[in-house]
């Protein structure tokens, strides 16, 4: 069994890097907190007898050996960017409970046949460069290296020359790595488990995603000698594609969700009729013709709705996967984790995305969720408890232990 | 009659300071762009054999003597700044068409009896600091020195100290000077005198304005792996408030209008669901009782349309005025004006707000308006004709000289 104290205490020094300002984290990616965060990960990989390795997206490969040079290792991680209104676990449980499975093996001596490596992934969350899950989706072959690395910020900062910046370009080819399985340890950010009084999420599948960056455009005019049949008001395409997309996915819930998150309006000006807003809308579900029968819906009336009122719509996919099915066996390792250890379990569906859903594609991969307090995540108030970070880690080490073949 | 092309030159010139994107003016109050463009105004005044004062608040005052030192002067002006993404006309022709009226009487040693004082007024536009007309509004006694100056932009920065920044706080008292009379010339920033194929609009009312600051609260949670049900989307309490705005002013029109031209959305990821969308109404009439009607409506409809969705709403005034009537002699000048100099004319009500529209309760007040072609305003593209602003500032300078009594 993992040390949970000791796993707190570790979550509890990283949330210290880049706070936020609610209790919670803002620790974008390729930020001086991110590098910040990085640096102590890795004295803590080293101090647990690991040896790090990185690759050109800046992923973090800490390596502890097996007895087999010939065995592919198994890997764990998650990533340890935030939201920039984050909460402490969303990622960061899934790494600093992989750092805490390798420091328990170092503790007892283990030895396993298969290497184990743990990971921290770059740019998971895809706030601050659009797509999520940039740097596993890189590795996995879903994006090329260059069309990555030209990703822009808000501030229209390029993710290479942030990475370069922050001094985290490594030298490894990327997705060069075999793996022989993945496991990533999430918390769920959503209330089932919570609801349900289960200590771990069995992941099973998870959601399919959509994201589609629309740009309304109408006309810039004057909002009080503008007469109101002359309007061309952007602002009403964005209500009404609002409401469509909570139309479309409330027809397919619970199997599907759907909502708008991002929106600039420009100019931006109190007496401004807005002439221009840019959003992105994001659908998902776990059924791949619920996501299909959702952008049709979305396809044929969303231009329909701007057109009555004479602005226009622009929209491209600006970051998209399908529903992913786990590994049957690793599946299998972590629910017999669970059942060994005497938590309650049960098998769900990941509502968010996660690098392993890109890994899944390349290697056999599995997640383990534990609850969080509320369903509550990308918020600062985002809360577990220490039992469940502890079962979630616990489970973690015994599916990368069966796996890895002491 | 004025000199048209030295209008247009200065016009030309002044449009220099603060170029937009797209042909138009980026020169908003209390930047340094802003303080180019007053430095090289005050050097045209003084050119013109004017003396420059200045007020707390920054307004400009250009005084030109006239023959009884007992006489009250007779005002003009309008305001320099504009629009994050501006014309080059709306406020810069009432000062500039102004300057033109007192070099043609310095040309021809015009002397009047009453002073003649061209004002440049700080802030009218509202963009940067809410609410517009700021300094007109403070001269007219509608808000307190101390208050206009704790007004902040969207990065925190107060008006007091901006103004100090640029080096524009001047030492008058704000409103302690008496006007015998006021005109202001403004570009229309609409489609009527266009489209009558009038010359010159005489101004006889404005409209009043309501400003309805929103907060929507709802809560911060994850788009992915919150499940519907759970959702409190703040930004659908503004799609719905949206579309409240129009539905209202349709009912209204063509006697009102409404819009939302400035909203920020939190935390704006694009994986987050909005916990919170801050955003300001703008509705206009020229009718009190329609104002009175818009306002009703709204409190009654909009916290229902918040609630229902399990969302919040808070809201406060951030700008308003009545609409205002016009001094009949002022705008007998200039009717009378218009016709001596044989330029079509019609009566017109203002769409906009307008420092004249402040002043009006503290001094005989007009205003004269010019055509902009297509109605378009607060957009790079507003566009006027050399003789349209000829015929303006022709008008403007026989209604002051009549005024002011040669
Ligand atoms: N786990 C997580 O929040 N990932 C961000 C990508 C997503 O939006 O699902
Ligand atoms: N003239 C003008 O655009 N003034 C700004 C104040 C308003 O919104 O009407």
């Amino acid at each position: 069994k993992i040390n949970g104290d000791r796993l707190w205490d570790s979550l509890m020094e990283m949330a210290k890097i880049g706070p936020g300002i609610a209790g919670g984290n803002n620790r974008q990616t390729l930020t001086d907190a991110d590098a910040e965060g990085r640096a102590l990960f890795q004295k803590w990989c080293e101090a647990a007898g690991c040896t790090m390795g990185v690759d050109k997206m800046g992923n973090m490969f800490a390596t502890r050996p097996g007895t087999d040079p010939e065995a592919l290792p198994v890997y764990m991680g998650s990533h340890l960017d935030t939201q920039p209104t984050g909460g402490k676990y969303d990622g960061v449980l899934g790494v600093l409970g992989g750092l805490e499975a390798l420091r328990t093996m170092q503790d007892l001596g283990v030895k396993t046949k298969h290497p184990i490596v743990l990971t921290n992934w770059t740019n998971e969350e895809g706030t601050r460069f659009a797509p999520a899950m940039l740097a596993s989706g890189v590795f996995a072959g879903k994006h090329e290296l260059d069309w990555a690395y030209d990703r822009v910020d808000a501030e229209g900062k390029r993710f290479g020359d942030e990475l370069k910046r922050i001094g985290w370009v490594g030298d490894e080819e990327v997705g060069a790595r075999k793996m022989h399985a993945m496991f990533e340890l999430h918390i769920e950010q959503g209330p089932i488990l919570e609801a349900e009084g289960k200590d771990i999420g069995v992941v099973t599948h998870g959601q399919g995603l959509r994201w589609i960056e629309c740009t309304v455009t109408g006309k810039e005019s004057h909002t009080g000698s503008t007469p109101m049949r002359m309007r061309k008001n952007a602002g009403r395409g964005l209500a009404r594609i609002t409401e469509l997309v909570h139309e479309i996915a409330m027809k397919h819930q619970p199997n599907a969700v759907g909502a708008i998150g991002h929106i600039d309006v420009y100019p931006n000006s109190r007496n401004i009729i807005p002439g221009k807003v840019v959003f992105t809308i994001d659908f998902r579900s776990h059924l791949m013709d619920v996501i299909d029968a959702m952008m049709a819906e979305f396809e044929e009336k969303a231009p329909k709705l701007c057109e009555e009122i004479g602005v226009s719509l622009d929209w491209k996919i600006s970051g998209q996967f399908n529903p992913p099915a786990f590994d049957e066996n690793c599946v299998a390792a972590v629910r017999n984790a669970a059942e060994r250890l005497g938590y309650s379990h049960m098998d769900i569906v990941s509502g968010a995305g996660h690098d392993a859903c890109w890994i899944n594609d390349v290697a056999p991969t599995a997640m383990i969720m534990c609850p969080c307090v509320d369903g509550l995540s990308h918020n600062e108030a985002e809360e577990i408890s220490k039992e469940w970070a502890t079962a979630g880690a616990d489970v973690l080490l015994h599916a990368v232990l069966e796996t890895a073949e002491i």
